[in-house]
């Protein structure tokens, strides 16, 4: 890789989260918080201007982004953003752990939601808010955030955009340039901001409304209250929030479809079909299996939907403490984590479309070994989809299995009983936050030890980014070029 | 399928396993057991030979064996030997239940070693000697035993014989017609019977020597002790089946080329170097694990040794209660679990090849990342692999992934924790035996619903025959033609 150039452009990363640390100290100063905690803020502000200033330096008269340029600038600049958006906290002694802190941070920009935290309602508003905000920053992709504050020069930018955008790129569905990303861009700006407007409705504060619907909108899940969504005993906002966390589930490019008016489109679109059959299933699975600890059925039915849409859409929060429900109930939700929702939503998961292509090929590979000689191709939407998706998909399902064997076999060392590990590494690679057992929604990730934790941000930020950008960084053939 | 060809070559197998009973007989005679209940093993034998008698009759006038006839009689001759396998251990009540019955059988033929009973030394010497038997006749597979025994006549017997053989078949290592398979099935015995030698030398009966011979070459694990192996406190005799064990997972290619003198090709074996790899690295993770709680290094070494080489051969003896082991060492022996041991040896789980073909492909892909135009073959053994025995591979993984979920899911409605519901779905369909949590190996399926021992035995059924075989019966298609 081109290590000026790549290392110059997170010289924006570092004024852009320069730029993003002004929120915060705005909700500082609103609830009047003590000068003294949010000069941290300002320290880090400082710190990356500086830092900006000088890697910005670095620059090569010629940009021309290569595709493992853009590899390394996506996940150099998720590492960058979530080490000095932990910094502050752990500066202003709100996270006494800096890797706890930049856990913190890596689960928020990601928005995984998984926390360290034993008492959230500990923090400052500030650090609330700041933790929330991330979820938003990180649910559409840092970087096409990066490009419309901080416009670039230079070749193959859509080398660094591509990269960051979730799920299999095929079909109809497909980004076609920067102008197209910013337009999903501010369907989703949108979106959250009448998301907050119906939750201010449904009786939540405004502050309340902003982090929830945040988390929602990224499909985050950092809560400000210990109880997640439950401590506020609203159905109307379960409800609501229920709903959204499916609809940023949703690809955003039916969002566009709906704006032009291709309604058959959206209705004709299998993955979408998948989506809403395995969150169907899932629901009358969930609720068979709870019907006799539930006197009402709206309720059932409300903390059950509730409960899948927050997992499917891997957002993570909780209105129900769903790790005292029955084994059976926990494999369907661990099932739901590995699907997650669909490509080129904000949630995290192997993606609908990945499954649907596995569904399709097992189906096909189960005649042709009856016919051998007949050629069955996989067609999605209507269009025939190349073998090279195919392969593709059954190659990252593969690598997806062997981190996540790695992540165990880690967490496993110093972290029992099996149930926990192997739900907390779920919960991080796939970007949902809480699992089962000790990490389940009234738990916390506080316990785990310092190589632990290490190894699930990295597996925030692996999921995050599917793999590919993470892993060219150990690669020492990338560092030894250019 | 041409239904006529495939029930009348049933008639075989009854014929078969009517043989068979004659040597329970012989050892409960020995063993002095009541006629009375001797006589259950005689009225199996007597309807076995009427069923063959009938469904010989059926035999069509032209014997042509296609690809799907030699599926389905494969996968339908292992459900009837499971099933009139476990009818005399009904009918005598030694097991009075019929599926427990059949479960017991299916886990003998299928060289699992799972079991339903609570106290296996309650049972008749002939009915412990029957369930061990079933282990050696299981171990190379019942077919190649078939047309040894009962000559065939027709076209595309290699039909049949090929769907039994685990693993993918490449390379050198192929079985090319019959003569070649009943001469690997020679060997097969051969080094059984000097492995009952080498145990009476250390010490142990000569019905014990049998019953831990079979258990060790059909690596099945059935014991005649509640115990175990650990209930001989014989070292000698452990380090004799850790290591039996072993060279029962090779792929017995390997020692018809030590007969013709080739041992360069045995030591640049590339599937025999990663299981001794895979071997080495488990054990040194185990012994660090357990370094604490153990005095003695050679006992340390001995456990460790023993419990690696039985659970990733897919034996399932146990000289030690690993269930109590800490929960990293859990994760390393699930991870065994499904690695298993080499194709075409008699071991279960994915085999060796299949991980070398998926560690292969894994460092291609990821090179071909950063240079998507290279071309990059890959190579085993220094021969060009074709590039349909990696998208088997990968699709083989997929489709045992959703098997394996479907199973946990299963058995998750009535059984937990989630260690043991995970490792009873592994150890069955990995073709083991015991598992973690209630079915370690001081424990037993006993407890689980009728349904749950249903979905187990066939899921024994579906490893040891690697799925296709068994998934055809259900193919609606497979019945309505011929």
């Amino acid at each position: 890789m081109n290590k000026r150039l790549v290392f110059s452009f997170l010289g924006n990363i570092a004024y852009l989260e320069a730029g993003l640390l002004v929120f915060p100290i705005i909700v500082g100063l609103i609830y009047r918080e003590s000068l003294a905690s949010l000069s941290a803020y300002v320290w880090v502000q400082a710190i990356l201007i500086l830092l900006g200033f000088a890697l910005r330096k670095l620059s090569p008269d010629q940009a021309i982004y290569t595709f493992v340029d853009g590899l390394a600038i996506t996940s150099l600049a998720w590492l960058f953003l979530s080490f000095f958006g932990g910094l502050p906290l752990y500066i202003s002694g709100q996270i006494p752990s800096l890797v706890d802190a930049v856990f913190e941070m890596a689960s928020g920009f990601t928005t995984t939601g998984a926390s360290i935290l034993i008492n959230v309602e500990a923090l400052s508003q500030s650090a609330l808010f700041w933790r929330s905000f991330s979820h938003l920053v990180g649910g559409m992709g840092l970087l096409v955030f990066a490009f419309a504050f901080v416009p670039q020069k230079g070749q193959g930018t859509v080398n660094i955009m591509r990269a960051e955008v979730p799920g299999p790129k095929f079909g109809k569905l497909v980004a076609k340039n920067e102008n197209y990303a910013f337009m999903l861009y501010k369907i989703y700006l949108i979106m959250t901001a009448v998301l907050v407007l119906i939750l201010m409705l449904t009786g939540m504060s405004l502050f309340d409304s902003l982090i929830y619907a945040f988390g929602a909108a990224g499909t985050g899940g950092f809560a400000n209250k210990a109880e997640s969504v439950a401590y506020f005993h609203n159905p109307a906002a379960e409800y609501v929030l229920s709903i959204a966390m499916i609809l940023f589930g949703f690809n955003f490019n039916l969002y566009y479809f709906m704006m032009l008016g291709r309604i058959k489109d959206i209705f004709e679109n299998e993955e979408l079909r998948l989506f809403l059959l395995i969150i169907g299933l899932a629901i009358i699975g969930i609720m068979i299996s709870l019907s006799g600890s539930y006197d009402s059925l709206e309720v059932l039915f409300r903390d059950t939907l509730f409960t899948v849409s927050t997992i499917i859409s891997t957002t993570g929060y909780a209105t129900v403490d769903f790790a005292l429900w029955p084994l059976f109930t926990h494999v369907i939700l661990l099932i739901l984590m590995f699907s997650g929702g669909m490509a080129g939503s904000t949630a995290g998961g192997l993606k609908v479309s990945r499954l649907l292509i596995y569904g399709k090929t097992i189906i096909r590979e189960l005649r042709l070994n009856l016919q051998p000689r007949r050629v069955l191709p996989i067609t999605i939407d209507g269009e025939i989809l190349a073998e090279s998706y195919v392969k593709q998909t059954f190659f990252y399902f593969g690598l997806y299995g062997l981190i996540f064997i790695i992540g165990v076999l880690v967490v496993s060392v110093s972290q029992g009983p099996f149930l926990t590990a192997f739900s907390a590494v779920s919960a991080t690679l796939n970007n949902i936050g809480p699992g089962m057992g000790v990490v389940g929604p009234t738990g916390s990730y506080a316990g785990f030890t310092v190589i632990s934790k290490i190894v699930l941000t990295f597996l925030m930020i692996i999921g995050r980014l599917e793999i590919y950008p993470v892993l060219i960084l150990f690669n020492y053939k990338v560092w030894a070029k250019g």
